[in-house]
């Protein structure tokens, strides 16, 4: 897991004002650039995702296949790899880290794309939830550059509600005392699992629960599930102020604020020239499919084919095989055509 | 407020061993009880709930008309009224109150009704939430008093999705350190103010949130409902352990908990004598219509009919006129039957 790439962004400049200096880019990639450089897929990170998350869906005889494509996987700001909160030295450290934006993180990637590999065209940008809200980005900020985009169970802007969830998960984090105001010396755990907590009934849809299918995860009873697999998600590794981060990004995340578009969200998404297939989960409570039908109607090539199914927003996270299977066959599909 | 009746449960003891000594069923009523007793109708608090707050459904013209019913609006305990964590005694004060099922809240209630106004027959009970819960335990423990329900927004069971909604609130609450387990001489704000923040996404709908009907509430933007709403909702004079006993109450409801069905819910729903029209909020996201759909399978005569439109749980809540209207008219419906 430490086997990873860092690319130096030197003094890299946030779109709300602060320069981060020696602002790092990590990143992964698998299979091998062609030699006309035109096989490489992006396939950015979600919230709190690592590049090793992403690997469900790169694989041998899958869509993501690295012997015929150059598949690049860029750490999110604030996922601890990348500059981060918990990784960035003083004064920029903690809970001075800059507010990061989705363009910002996207910029990042376009130069990792460019100055790194030389790469001009990019046959397809995919991802998950907060990937996904990156992957509109790329094809609104570079619309000449990206073929087709394949964003899945994620956004082109952040919903009211969407934003009110994360309230929740950001109150119960930041209620804990431990928390400090972010100058913590140990994680606020009680507040890191107080989120995990909050985060569980929104992760998986109701009638998820009603089926008890976290059983089939290898979860004994609901409260196992509730720990081992939600409060563990949110201790495995991660730190309050990068999750914090992330969440400031995802709350703001808006295609209509990237540069010339003067916050007209419609309009950005008229920009985007990419062939366009958007798969929301059917019941995902944070990213409901209304969401993406909603931005489908002005991407000039857009086309919304909701994942059916009781996994929520999980559906895109990679866990439930009959869910792989269908984000594959897209991807497929649309990589064919 | 202050305006109401306190009814001496004396020595109560609770479903789960405890006894409570001197507890107290507060409530009030409307109208006046007709010579032959036969005119009375049971409308239980919901969650935070105080009898007051049930008033919007109440009025000249209206289905819960006080010319022509006498309505007895019970409080839940553990709502600050009756018997609650705050107002009472040691040794069973604050965080060592009793746990409080629903049958135990609607034994009490049977207890005022028929001891105090000694009425052995209710043309029908109803209620909102945790008082539709209640409005549904009415009619599996008493099936041969209670001659029709309309329990709205609530269910016979809180289901697994549902318990871990609360989850999320009580981890938020329970994160402030100034809750100390309990033990707290002031308010812990802090977490109640979180829960608030947690609980705000799941009161109303996606579309709710993306229409911005909290305007016409009058709240002058996202974060004014927030705050104004949500976070005023958890401070207006509510006690933490109070909303936790509350909380537990929900978290266990379940009717098959009532003695003599051993846990068996499908055969408590079979007992319900009672014409019974549940109503669901399209867009309910913590009692979705599907709860509903399911429990009616198991009900002799019960309908399922959904409150259609955007305002989620708080459909039944009192906020939206057109709301209010359609469970107006489908309560007057049921009682002309």
């Amino acid at each position: 897991m430490t086997d990873y790439h860092v690319f130096d962004l030197g003094d890299f400049t946030f779109q709300h004002g602060a320069t981060l200096r020696g602002a790092k880019l990590a990143y992964q990639t698998y299979g091998t650039l062609a030699d006309d450089k035109n096989n490489a897929i992006v396939f950015p990170t979600y919230y709190s995702g690592r590049h090793w998350d992403n690997e469900w869906l790169i694989g041998e005889g899958m869509a993501l296949d690295p012997s015929t494509y150059f598949i690049i996987v860029p750490d999110m700001f604030g996922n601890g790899l990348s500059s981060s909160p918990s990784n960035t030295p003083a004064p920029y450290d903690r809970a001075r880290f800059p507010d990061v934006t989705m363009y910002d993180n996207v910029r990042a990637q376009h130069r990792l794309v460019t100055e790194q590999f030389g790469i001009e065209k990019l046959p397809m940008v995919t991802g998950w939830s907060m990937g996904a809200g990156q992957t509109y980005q790329w094809g609104v900020a570079y619309p000449d550059m990206v073929k087709r985009i394949a964003p899945f169970c994620g956004s082109t802007v952040t919903s009211e509600h969407n934003f009110v969830f994360l309230e929740g998960v950001k109150a119960a984090l930041t209620a804990d005392e431990a928390f400090r105001g972010g100058w913590y010396d140990v994680q606020p755990t009680k507040g890191l699992r107080a989120a995990g907590r909050v985060y569980a009934g929104w992760g998986f849809s109701q009638a998820f629960y009603w089926q008890q299918l976290y059983k089939q995860l290898g979860y004994s009873s609901l409260e196992d599930f509730l720990i081992g697999f939600w409060e563990g998600f949110f201790l495995n590794g991660l730190d309050a102020n990068n999750l914090l981060t992330m969440l400031w990004t995802w709350q703001q995340a808006d295609v209509g604020k990237t540069p010339g578009f003067d916050g007209d969200t419609k309009a950005a998404l008229a920009a985007i020239k990419a062939k366009t297939l958007a798969m929301p989960g059917e019941k995902d409570l944070y990213f409901p499919p209304e969401d993406e039908e909603w931005a489908s109607q002005f991407i000039p090539h857009g086309e919304v084919r909701v994942i059916p199914g009781v996994w929520g927003h999980f559906a895109g996270g990679g866990a439930n095989p009959v869910d792989i299977a269908f984000i594959d066959s897209a991807l497929k599909e649309l990589l064919a055509d």
